[in-house]
């Protein structure tokens, strides 16, 4: 892990943390990361962005350079400073597994440390979460829709720079993607890589069947994009080339990236049939979001792939999550928080989730420690500043309990379209009166 | 600039890069940069991010890890290794200046090298681009919202990622946001930071008016969040602060997160003007983009400054741009694209913008070369491989460039609302004449 990281945070973080350290404040704060509501059209979020959230909690430190930057904004106390040459980071973290279905209110983490450690972790541990699940629930969608179909994400042009461009790419192939264009991706997570070609292989030949022949010599199992000029016409030298090469011909698929797939799609299938190439696939792509490529499926496009870009790359219908890092208890007592719409359930929880045969009928949010029926969600994994042992599955174990989990949520619920009502989650008996007895006892305050 | 970069890039264009070596393909290609249009409530964009471009391009290189992991990858030819580790980037670059007003179909950078050179660096200069031109070009609208009141980014927490921390909070300062919550910009760029305290920090303590007075014994000159519980109560807490400390009272803000803004910034402004202190300023801050800050002004909210988060930091209406990377030339010809809606002007090229009394009025886009009227705006700023020297401008005078060029925008386009028609680019007579020949062309070949 890139060791400016100590310094991707908010500055404020700083702040509070030297005010604590001035106070003496050093006792046991929890803070819990969740999302307050979720967007409009997601019924349900996949947890992601554990991994780096726990790699970075067990190596974050100050160097020399970055203290002396801090110093030179001459607004920091030397304690403070002193604190962070030191600084490792202590506590304890519970979470659920990446991969696991969540819904609103519910904790992804919580953080149980001393108050200075606690806060400062805050923005790092929101900005690779709030990314990671916002993707691996926006990928869930895209491979809902594709029903089966193989899936290939090359979002990586235009997603939100570099950390964007591989984390997206894992957190889709946790949701279930199958391939991604991006080999950085490949080499650092092992996801699987894939790629065909673009337009401008095909324009730098002075002819597009020209092109094909010299993609084919190099890379005879390869998919061809067929739409640079003239989307049947480009069909058309496919079905030339296959003459050409007989026997010699492995191509595997053709690619449509423009216009209207539905009928291009039917046209192409046509034709390659007509020409005896029935084992020929067709991929979709261009723009293609989990809407589009649902309608097409629903007109029964004859489509047996995907290639989706930017919608799933940048989560285009939701680009951000009202997720959130709260303070929930400090010194052992329970916090509240009552800013408009912003009210708080306070104390260390867990989350239930009610299944009968294997699929979930609702979530019960309760306080730590509560004896209740039910999955308990949040487990440790990192105490005393270590990871739990046995809590680092591999990229293809959490992929694989992740589909499970999926498979455990309604089936309407993993449907594109809003369910109504929401699937339910409700504060215990015990939670539910802890916040009222706060709210209550601040509104009697002086 | 990190290592890894070299492999963030789409698996196929290796896969191509092997195949023009396999045929020999090594002469000159021209590759456009640009957006075909802009988003609905964009009036122009502003261009960011050539300076990560030029950087990599000026430092990208294989390492051997990297070599072996493609090779693993059991797929391509070791001619195309062979290539890689000797790689490095011969080519030229034209591009306009970060910080300038562009419109669509208008290139923000043309890549001049050969066809594998140019080839293999377009998804990392697209994703670069992509995403400082949509951070810059949203930042921009914040700004002029904000009317002249000082305006500060902090949506670290909810960007896509690191990267996208970073460089979102230069693009912000470019576009003349004042400072950013985000240290590590801070120490990278330069950029200045700022921070005031989150809610976590009131919660910490058992009262609000205990965590005040701590945290102004640390930071007298700071801003005081006011809506963990009541926010005009937190206005009484600040008040009694004041009372308490007298002349020993710097604070400088108080900062409203939540609810009606409008309605509590009169009520907060009223309850400090009658207690004397009128020259304590309000930010408003809570989930603000440019129109809801907008409205707030044109209600007269006494709001004195803005903090800004989240909309910013994801360009939330308009979290991507149809961004393209294409080939227009290649050896000396001349090449077009005809797939549906996405036709392409062939060519090297040059904007000209048309002004009057320095104000624009126009573009014209025209073939690379030709003598027009109106002000260029790309210029070289690399050739073979080296940046052209003066080309490299500090941060401070990149902004300063931008709000030159801002301002001598029509002022309606530098306004919220769409306008209607958009501002005009037109084809020179000779580029037009140019696609037209080459289409019918096409359409003529067999």
């Amino acid at each position: 892990m890139d060791d400016s990281v100590a310094l991707l945070t908010d500055l404020y973080e700083f702040a509070m943390v030297d005010t604590y350290l001035d106070e003496n404040l050093h006792d046991e704060a929890v803070f819990s990361l969740f999302v307050r509501r979720l967007p409009a059209r997601r019924n349900f979020l996949l947890a992601c962005g554990l991994e780096d959230v726990l790699r970075y909690l067990e190596t974050l430190r100050f160097t020399p350079e970055q203290l002396d930057y801090l110093a030179s904004l001459d607004r920091f106390s030397d304690r403070l400073l002193r604190y962070l040459e030191r600084f490792h980071f202590s506590g304890e973290v519970c979470a659920v597994p990446e991969g696991t279905p969540i819904f609103g209110e519910e904790p992804i983490l919580e953080v149980v440390a001393p108050l200075p450690e606690a806060q400062l972790v805050e923005t790092y541990l929101l900005n690779q979460i709030h990314l990671q699940t916002l993707a691996a629930s926006k990928a869930a969608r895209v491979v809902e829709a594709a029903g089966g179909r193989p899936v290939m994400e090359f979002g990586l042009r235009r997603m939100h720079g570099s950390d964007a461009g591989v984390k997206v790419a894992r957190a889709a192939f946790i949701a279930g993607i199958d391939w991604t264009s991006n080999v950085l991706a490949g080499q650092r997570y092992g996801v699987p890589v894939a790629g065909t070609m673009a337009h401008s292989f095909v324009q730098a030949h002075d002819d597009e069947l020209e092109a094909f022949r010299a993609f084919v010599r190099c890379f005879p199992e390869t998919t061809l994009l067929v739409d640079t000029y003239d989307t049947l016409r480009g069909v058309q030298h496919v079905i030339r080339l296959a003459r050409e090469l007989g026997d010699g011909f492995h191509v595997r698929a053709i690619r449509l990236d423009s216009g209207d797939l539905l009928a291009l799609s039917r046209a192409a299938r046509q034709m390659l049939d007509d020409a005896g190439l029935q084992r020929l696939k067709i991929i979709g792509s261009g723009n293609l979001d989990e809407d589009s490529m649902a309608r097409l499926l629903s007109q029964q496009a004859p489509i047996d792939g995907f290639g989706v870009g930017t919608a799933l790359g940048v989560s285009s219908d939701a680009p951000c999550l009202d997720m959130v890092y709260k303070l929930v208890a400090y010194g052992g007592k329970d916090r509240i928080k009552l800013s408009a719409s912003k009210v708080l359930f306070p104390g260390r929880k867990q989350v239930f989730r009610m299944e009968e045969e294997e699929v979930a009928r609702r979530d019960v949010l309760a306080r730590h420690g509560e004896q209740r029926p039910g999955r308990p969600l949040l487990r440790p994994v990192m105490r005393a500043g270590k990871r739990v042992e046995g809590t680092s599955p591999s990229l293809a174990e959490i992929r694989e309990y992740s589909r499970r989990e999926l498979k455990r949520l309604p089936p309407a619920l993993r449907g594109l379209e809003p369910v109504t009502p929401p699937y339910r989650v409700e504060a215990s008996p015990v939670l539910a009166w802890t916040r009222e007895q706060l709210t209550e006892a601040w509104e009697a305050s002086p």
